[in-house]
Protein backbone atom coordinates (compact mmCIF):
# COMPACT_ATOMS: atom_id res chain seq x y z
CA UNK A 1 0.00 0.00 0.00
CA UNK A 2 1.58 2.82 -1.59
CA UNK A 3 0.55 6.38 0.49
CA UNK A 4 0.06 9.56 -1.66
CA UNK A 5 3.28 12.04 -2.14
CA UNK A 6 1.80 14.61 0.34
CA UNK A 7 0.83 11.71 2.84
CA UNK A 8 4.13 10.12 2.70
CA UNK A 9 5.77 13.57 3.51
CA UNK A 10 3.70 14.42 6.58
CA UNK A 11 3.96 10.49 8.04
CA UNK A 12 8.11 11.45 7.73
CA UNK A 13 7.27 14.86 8.77
CA UNK A 14 5.84 13.53 12.18
CA UNK A 15 8.85 11.33 12.79
CA UNK A 16 10.72 14.39 13.69
CA UNK A 17 8.67 14.33 17.40
CA UNK A 18 10.59 12.53 19.96
CA UNK A 19 9.34 8.89 20.59
CA UNK A 20 7.31 8.65 16.97
CA UNK A 21 7.82 5.93 15.07
CA UNK A 22 6.51 5.23 11.82
CA UNK A 23 3.54 3.23 12.92
CA UNK A 24 2.46 6.57 15.67
CA UNK A 25 3.36 8.85 12.85
CA UNK A 26 0.86 7.02 10.39
CA UNK A 27 -1.54 6.86 13.13
CA UNK A 28 -1.27 10.93 13.63
CA UNK A 29 -1.62 11.66 10.09
CA UNK A 30 -4.55 9.63 9.42
CA UNK A 31 -6.00 11.62 12.43
CA UNK A 32 -5.10 15.05 11.94
CA UNK A 33 -6.02 14.64 8.39
CA UNK A 34 -9.92 12.89 9.34
CA UNK A 35 -11.45 14.31 12.36
CA UNK A 36 -8.29 16.52 13.60
CA UNK A 37 -8.67 18.75 10.72
CA UNK A 38 -8.61 22.13 12.88
CA UNK A 39 -6.22 20.77 15.28
CA UNK A 40 -4.08 19.94 12.35
CA UNK A 41 -4.25 23.67 11.01
CA UNK A 42 -3.93 25.28 14.35
CA UNK A 43 -0.66 22.94 14.70
CA UNK A 44 0.97 23.69 11.64
CA UNK A 45 -0.10 27.87 12.57
CA UNK A 46 1.44 27.44 16.59
CA UNK A 47 4.73 25.62 15.50
CA UNK A 48 5.11 28.57 12.32
CA UNK A 49 4.37 31.22 15.10
CA UNK A 50 6.52 29.54 17.44
CA UNK A 51 9.85 28.88 15.32
CA UNK A 52 9.54 32.33 14.47
CA UNK A 53 9.09 34.29 17.79
CA UNK A 54 10.74 31.54 20.36
CA UNK A 55 14.27 32.18 21.21
CA UNK A 56 16.98 31.23 23.57
CA UNK A 57 16.66 33.92 26.96
CA UNK A 58 20.43 36.17 26.30
CA UNK A 59 21.52 35.58 29.73
CA UNK A 60 20.15 31.80 30.94
CA UNK A 61 19.90 29.99 27.51
CA UNK A 62 16.23 29.42 28.78
CA UNK A 63 13.52 29.06 25.89
CA UNK A 64 11.53 32.57 25.98
CA UNK A 65 10.14 35.10 23.37
CA UNK A 66 11.80 38.53 25.22
CA UNK A 67 15.19 39.11 25.47
CA UNK A 68 15.11 37.88 29.05
CA UNK A 69 13.06 34.82 30.32
CA UNK A 70 10.42 35.57 33.10
CA UNK A 71 12.54 34.36 35.76
CA UNK A 72 15.93 35.88 34.67
CA UNK A 73 13.86 39.40 34.76
CA UNK A 74 11.89 38.76 37.92
CA UNK A 75 13.34 41.12 40.29
CA UNK A 76 12.54 38.97 43.15
CA UNK A 77 13.92 36.03 42.10
CA UNK A 78 17.66 35.45 44.66
CA UNK A 79 20.29 35.96 42.31
CA UNK A 80 23.16 34.76 44.56
CA UNK A 81 21.88 31.58 43.48
CA UNK A 82 22.34 29.91 40.14
CA UNK A 83 21.93 26.58 39.11
CA UNK A 84 22.63 24.83 36.12
CA UNK A 85 20.21 21.95 34.31
CA UNK A 86 20.45 20.43 31.27
CA UNK A 87 17.39 21.65 29.59
CA UNK A 88 14.32 23.58 29.65
CA UNK A 89 12.10 20.67 31.24
CA UNK A 90 14.35 20.61 34.17
CA UNK A 91 13.61 24.00 34.91
CA UNK A 92 9.89 23.53 34.37
CA UNK A 93 10.38 20.06 36.98
CA UNK A 94 12.56 22.62 39.47
CA UNK A 95 9.81 25.29 38.98
CA UNK A 96 6.86 23.06 39.70
CA UNK A 97 8.57 21.45 42.87
CA UNK A 98 7.80 25.30 44.49
CA UNK A 99 11.59 24.42 46.37
CA UNK A 100 13.82 27.19 44.41
CA UNK A 101 14.63 31.08 44.43
CA UNK A 102 17.28 31.58 42.57
CA UNK A 103 17.77 31.40 39.09
CA UNK A 104 19.14 28.92 36.17
CA UNK A 105 21.30 28.17 33.48
CA UNK A 106 20.19 25.66 30.49
CA UNK A 107 23.17 24.31 29.22
CA UNK A 108 21.15 22.58 26.62
CA UNK A 109 22.75 19.49 26.73
CA UNK A 110 25.68 17.91 28.49
CA UNK A 111 29.41 17.43 27.72
CA UNK A 112 29.53 14.98 24.56
CA UNK A 113 32.62 14.95 22.82
CA UNK A 114 32.11 12.08 20.27
CA UNK A 115 28.80 13.93 19.72
CA UNK A 116 30.32 17.29 19.30
CA UNK A 117 29.25 18.82 22.09
CA UNK A 118 31.98 20.78 24.50
CA UNK A 119 31.71 23.51 26.87
CA UNK A 120 31.26 26.01 23.87
CA UNK A 121 28.17 24.18 22.60
CA UNK A 122 27.01 24.76 26.22
CA UNK A 123 27.44 27.88 26.67
CA UNK A 124 30.05 28.26 29.15
CA UNK A 125 31.51 31.16 27.80
CA UNK A 126 28.09 33.18 28.60
CA UNK A 127 28.14 30.79 32.53
CA UNK A 128 31.63 32.31 33.26
CA UNK A 129 30.55 35.49 32.38
CA UNK A 130 28.00 35.73 34.95
CA UNK A 131 30.24 33.76 37.89
CA UNK A 132 32.52 36.87 36.86
CA UNK A 133 29.78 39.35 37.93
CA UNK A 134 30.57 38.42 41.70
CA UNK A 135 26.47 37.72 42.55
CA UNK A 136 26.14 34.35 42.81
CA UNK A 137 27.29 32.85 45.77
CA UNK A 138 26.16 28.92 45.07
CA UNK A 139 25.69 27.26 42.33
CA UNK A 140 23.96 24.24 42.47
CA UNK A 141 25.02 21.58 39.82
CA UNK A 142 21.58 19.82 39.03
CA UNK A 143 22.58 17.91 35.71
CA UNK A 144 20.65 14.59 35.10
CA UNK A 145 23.02 11.48 37.38
CA UNK A 146 24.09 9.94 34.18
CA UNK A 147 28.13 9.37 33.58
CA UNK A 148 27.59 12.50 31.29
CA UNK A 149 25.85 14.46 33.46
CA UNK A 150 28.07 13.86 36.08
CA UNK A 151 31.08 15.05 34.26
CA UNK A 152 29.41 18.27 32.76
CA UNK A 153 29.07 18.34 36.75
CA UNK A 154 32.37 18.13 37.89
CA UNK A 155 33.56 20.29 34.89
CA UNK A 156 31.30 23.19 35.67
CA UNK A 157 31.91 22.76 39.39
CA UNK A 158 35.46 23.62 38.81
CA UNK A 159 34.40 27.21 37.24
CA UNK A 160 32.67 28.28 40.24
CA UNK A 161 35.19 26.85 42.84
CA UNK A 162 38.35 28.87 40.99
CA UNK A 163 36.08 31.89 42.10
CA UNK A 164 35.37 31.10 44.92
CA UNK A 165 32.19 30.75 44.30
CA UNK A 166 30.43 27.61 46.33
CA UNK A 167 29.67 25.01 44.54
CA UNK A 168 27.02 22.06 45.12
CA UNK A 169 25.32 18.96 43.49
CA UNK A 170 21.85 18.29 44.59
CA UNK A 171 21.54 15.08 46.88
CA UNK A 172 21.03 11.44 44.92
CA UNK A 173 19.05 8.79 47.18
CA UNK A 174 16.04 7.18 47.33
CA UNK A 175 12.86 8.95 46.03
CA UNK A 176 9.81 10.29 48.37
CA UNK A 177 7.36 7.21 47.86
CA UNK A 178 9.60 4.90 47.18
CA UNK A 179 10.41 1.52 48.65
CA UNK A 180 14.39 0.28 49.28
CA UNK A 181 13.79 -3.02 48.14
CA UNK A 182 12.91 -1.52 44.39
CA UNK A 183 15.31 1.01 44.30
CA UNK A 184 18.75 -0.25 42.43
CA UNK A 185 22.14 -0.83 43.46
CA UNK A 186 23.75 2.71 42.47
CA UNK A 187 20.57 4.62 44.32
CA UNK A 188 20.77 3.13 47.27
CA UNK A 189 25.14 3.31 47.20
CA UNK A 190 24.49 7.19 46.90
CA UNK A 191 21.66 7.07 49.58
CA UNK A 192 24.28 5.48 52.17
CA UNK A 193 26.93 7.54 51.26
CA UNK A 194 25.14 10.88 51.40
CA UNK A 195 23.10 9.89 55.09
CA UNK A 196 23.03 12.48 57.40
CA UNK A 197 23.01 12.84 61.46
CA UNK A 198 19.10 12.69 62.98
CA UNK A 199 19.37 15.14 65.72
CA UNK B 1 6.33 27.93 35.94
CA UNK B 2 4.37 29.88 32.93
CA UNK B 3 5.20 29.53 29.71
CA UNK B 4 5.45 32.08 27.16
CA UNK B 5 2.35 32.67 25.25
CA UNK B 6 3.35 30.95 21.44
CA UNK B 7 5.08 28.11 23.50
CA UNK B 8 1.68 27.38 25.70
CA UNK B 9 0.07 27.26 22.42
CA UNK B 10 2.52 25.10 20.46
CA UNK B 11 2.49 22.80 23.56
CA UNK B 12 -1.63 22.90 23.57
CA UNK B 13 -1.71 22.73 19.73
CA UNK B 14 0.53 19.37 19.75
CA UNK B 15 -2.27 17.68 22.27
CA UNK B 16 -4.24 17.63 19.46
CA UNK B 17 -2.15 14.79 17.92
CA UNK B 18 -3.48 11.07 19.11
CA UNK B 19 -2.28 9.90 22.30
CA UNK B 20 -0.33 12.62 23.48
CA UNK B 21 -1.11 14.50 27.36
CA UNK B 22 0.02 17.52 28.43
CA UNK B 23 3.68 16.27 29.66
CA UNK B 24 4.87 14.31 26.50
CA UNK B 25 3.42 17.84 24.04
CA UNK B 26 5.69 19.49 26.52
CA UNK B 27 8.47 17.30 25.75
CA UNK B 28 7.44 17.50 21.91
CA UNK B 29 7.75 21.56 21.74
CA UNK B 30 10.91 21.46 23.67
CA UNK B 31 12.92 18.92 21.38
CA UNK B 32 11.05 20.99 17.95
CA UNK B 33 12.17 24.62 19.47
CA UNK B 34 15.81 23.19 20.57
CA UNK B 35 17.76 20.45 18.49
CA UNK B 36 14.74 20.28 16.10
CA UNK B 37 13.62 23.25 14.46
CA UNK B 38 14.27 21.98 11.02
CA UNK B 39 12.05 19.25 11.98
CA UNK B 40 9.63 21.50 13.02
CA UNK B 41 9.58 23.65 10.04
CA UNK B 42 9.55 20.57 7.68
CA UNK B 43 5.91 19.67 9.82
CA UNK B 44 4.36 22.84 9.41
CA UNK B 45 5.21 22.64 5.62
CA UNK B 46 4.19 19.02 5.75
CA UNK B 47 0.81 19.40 7.47
CA UNK B 48 -0.01 22.95 5.48
CA UNK B 49 0.50 20.80 2.08
CA UNK B 50 -1.75 17.75 3.32
CA UNK B 51 -4.58 19.62 4.59
CA UNK B 52 -4.61 21.44 1.17
CA UNK B 53 -4.37 18.42 -1.28
CA UNK B 54 -5.59 15.25 1.23
CA UNK B 55 -8.73 14.51 -0.11
CA UNK B 56 -10.93 11.30 0.56
CA UNK B 57 -11.56 9.22 -2.52
CA UNK B 58 -15.00 10.49 -4.73
CA UNK B 59 -15.98 6.39 -4.65
CA UNK B 60 -14.38 4.64 -1.44
CA UNK B 61 -13.96 7.62 1.00
CA UNK B 62 -10.03 6.43 1.72
CA UNK B 63 -7.64 9.50 1.65
CA UNK B 64 -6.06 10.59 -1.62
CA UNK B 65 -4.57 13.15 -4.05
CA UNK B 66 -6.75 12.67 -6.43
CA UNK B 67 -10.24 12.43 -7.37
CA UNK B 68 -10.26 8.22 -7.26
CA UNK B 69 -7.53 6.52 -4.79
CA UNK B 70 -5.13 4.20 -5.86
CA UNK B 71 -7.05 0.88 -5.67
CA UNK B 72 -10.05 2.42 -6.88
CA UNK B 73 -8.86 3.20 -10.04
CA UNK B 74 -6.25 0.55 -10.42
CA UNK B 75 -8.00 -2.18 -13.23
CA UNK B 76 -6.64 -5.05 -12.03
CA UNK B 77 -8.48 -4.78 -8.91
CA UNK B 78 -11.36 -7.10 -8.45
CA UNK B 79 -14.59 -5.11 -8.79
CA UNK B 80 -16.88 -8.35 -7.56
CA UNK B 81 -15.29 -7.87 -3.99
CA UNK B 82 -16.27 -4.86 -1.31
CA UNK B 83 -14.66 -4.56 1.92
CA UNK B 84 -15.85 -2.31 4.42
CA UNK B 85 -13.89 -0.85 6.98
CA UNK B 86 -13.66 1.71 9.35
CA UNK B 87 -10.63 3.85 9.15
CA UNK B 88 -7.91 4.01 6.26
CA UNK B 89 -5.83 2.48 8.45
CA UNK B 90 -7.55 -0.79 8.49
CA UNK B 91 -7.12 -0.38 4.41
CA UNK B 92 -3.64 -0.21 4.86
CA UNK B 93 -3.24 -2.99 7.81
CA UNK B 94 -5.17 -5.46 5.29
CA UNK B 95 -3.13 -4.24 2.03
CA UNK B 96 0.15 -5.59 4.31
CA UNK B 97 -1.26 -8.66 4.35
CA UNK B 98 -1.22 -9.26 0.71
CA UNK B 99 -4.42 -11.02 1.08
CA UNK B 100 -7.14 -9.31 -0.53
CA UNK B 101 -7.67 -7.94 -4.22
CA UNK B 102 -10.98 -6.49 -4.24
CA UNK B 103 -11.82 -3.13 -3.33
CA UNK B 104 -12.89 -0.99 -0.63
CA UNK B 105 -15.06 1.38 1.17
CA UNK B 106 -13.86 3.08 4.24
CA UNK B 107 -16.86 4.18 7.16
CA UNK B 108 -14.63 6.67 8.56
CA UNK B 109 -16.27 5.30 11.97
CA UNK B 110 -19.06 3.08 13.00
CA UNK B 111 -22.42 3.46 14.23
CA UNK B 112 -22.45 5.38 17.44
CA UNK B 113 -25.93 7.67 17.80
CA UNK B 114 -25.09 8.98 20.96
CA UNK B 115 -21.76 10.85 19.18
CA UNK B 116 -24.26 12.05 15.99
CA UNK B 117 -23.09 9.34 13.92
CA UNK B 118 -25.38 8.03 11.61
CA UNK B 119 -25.50 6.03 8.47
CA UNK B 120 -25.47 9.39 6.78
CA UNK B 121 -22.30 10.14 8.35
CA UNK B 122 -20.79 6.58 7.30
CA UNK B 123 -21.34 7.74 3.41
CA UNK B 124 -23.89 4.93 2.97
CA UNK B 125 -26.07 6.79 0.26
CA UNK B 126 -22.36 6.59 -1.52
CA UNK B 127 -21.87 3.04 -0.60
CA UNK B 128 -25.74 2.31 -1.78
CA UNK B 129 -24.72 3.73 -5.29
CA UNK B 130 -21.79 1.37 -5.48
CA UNK B 131 -24.09 -1.58 -4.12
CA UNK B 132 -26.56 -0.51 -7.06
CA UNK B 133 -24.12 -1.07 -9.40
CA UNK B 134 -24.57 -4.63 -9.77
CA UNK B 135 -20.63 -5.55 -9.95
CA UNK B 136 -20.53 -6.34 -6.14
CA UNK B 137 -20.80 -9.95 -5.53
CA UNK B 138 -19.84 -10.37 -2.37
CA UNK B 139 -19.37 -7.49 0.29
CA UNK B 140 -16.84 -8.17 2.83
CA UNK B 141 -17.37 -6.68 6.56
CA UNK B 142 -14.14 -6.06 8.40
CA UNK B 143 -15.30 -3.21 11.22
CA UNK B 144 -13.87 -3.83 14.16
CA UNK B 145 -15.18 -6.87 16.89
CA UNK B 146 -16.47 -4.34 19.11
CA UNK B 147 -19.60 -3.50 20.22
CA UNK B 148 -20.22 -0.28 17.70
CA UNK B 149 -18.58 -2.51 15.05
CA UNK B 150 -20.76 -5.07 15.22
CA UNK B 151 -23.86 -3.16 14.96
CA UNK B 152 -22.33 -0.57 12.26
CA UNK B 153 -21.87 -4.78 10.21
CA UNK B 154 -25.24 -5.96 11.31
CA UNK B 155 -26.72 -3.01 9.78
CA UNK B 156 -24.35 -2.45 6.50
CA UNK B 157 -25.23 -6.41 6.06
CA UNK B 158 -28.30 -5.93 5.65
CA UNK B 159 -28.18 -3.50 3.07
CA UNK B 160 -26.10 -6.11 0.66
CA UNK B 161 -28.71 -8.84 1.66
CA UNK B 162 -31.54 -7.05 0.56
CA UNK B 163 -30.15 -6.24 -3.08
CA UNK B 164 -29.03 -10.09 -3.34
CA UNK B 165 -25.43 -9.38 -2.42
CA UNK B 166 -23.86 -11.80 -0.44
CA UNK B 167 -22.46 -10.32 3.12
CA UNK B 168 -19.46 -12.14 5.07
CA UNK B 169 -18.15 -10.92 8.18
CA UNK B 170 -13.79 -11.51 8.88
CA UNK B 171 -13.07 -14.50 11.11
CA UNK B 172 -12.73 -13.84 14.82
CA UNK B 173 -10.34 -16.34 16.60
CA UNK B 174 -7.41 -17.11 18.21
CA UNK B 175 -4.36 -15.25 16.22
CA UNK B 176 -1.91 -16.75 14.48
CA UNK B 177 0.84 -17.51 16.37
CA UNK B 178 -1.01 -16.13 19.80
CA UNK B 179 -1.80 -18.92 22.67
CA UNK B 180 -4.79 -20.45 23.92
CA UNK B 181 -3.83 -20.08 27.14
CA UNK B 182 -3.88 -16.46 27.10
CA UNK B 183 -6.34 -15.47 24.82
CA UNK B 184 -9.35 -13.79 26.33
CA UNK B 185 -12.93 -15.44 26.65
CA UNK B 186 -14.65 -13.82 24.19
CA UNK B 187 -12.31 -14.56 21.83
CA UNK B 188 -11.87 -18.51 22.50
CA UNK B 189 -16.02 -18.40 22.62
CA UNK B 190 -15.48 -17.17 18.65
CA UNK B 191 -13.10 -19.41 17.77
CA UNK B 192 -15.24 -22.63 19.25
CA UNK B 193 -18.06 -21.21 17.46
CA UNK B 194 -16.12 -20.59 14.58
CA UNK B 195 -15.44 -23.95 14.30
CA UNK B 196 -14.25 -25.48 10.96
CA UNK B 197 -14.32 -29.31 9.69
CA UNK B 198 -10.80 -30.83 9.33
CA UNK B 199 -10.66 -33.12 5.57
Amino acid sequence: MKHSARLTQLIDALRALPGVGPKTAQRMAFHLLQEGRSGARALAGALDSALESVVRCRRCRMLTEDELCSICSAPQRDASLLCAVESPADVVAIELSGSYRGRYFVLMGHLSPLDGIGPEQLGVRELEAILNEGTVREFILATNPTVEGEATAHFLGELATRRGIRASRIAHGVPIGGELEYVDGGTLAHALAGRQSVT
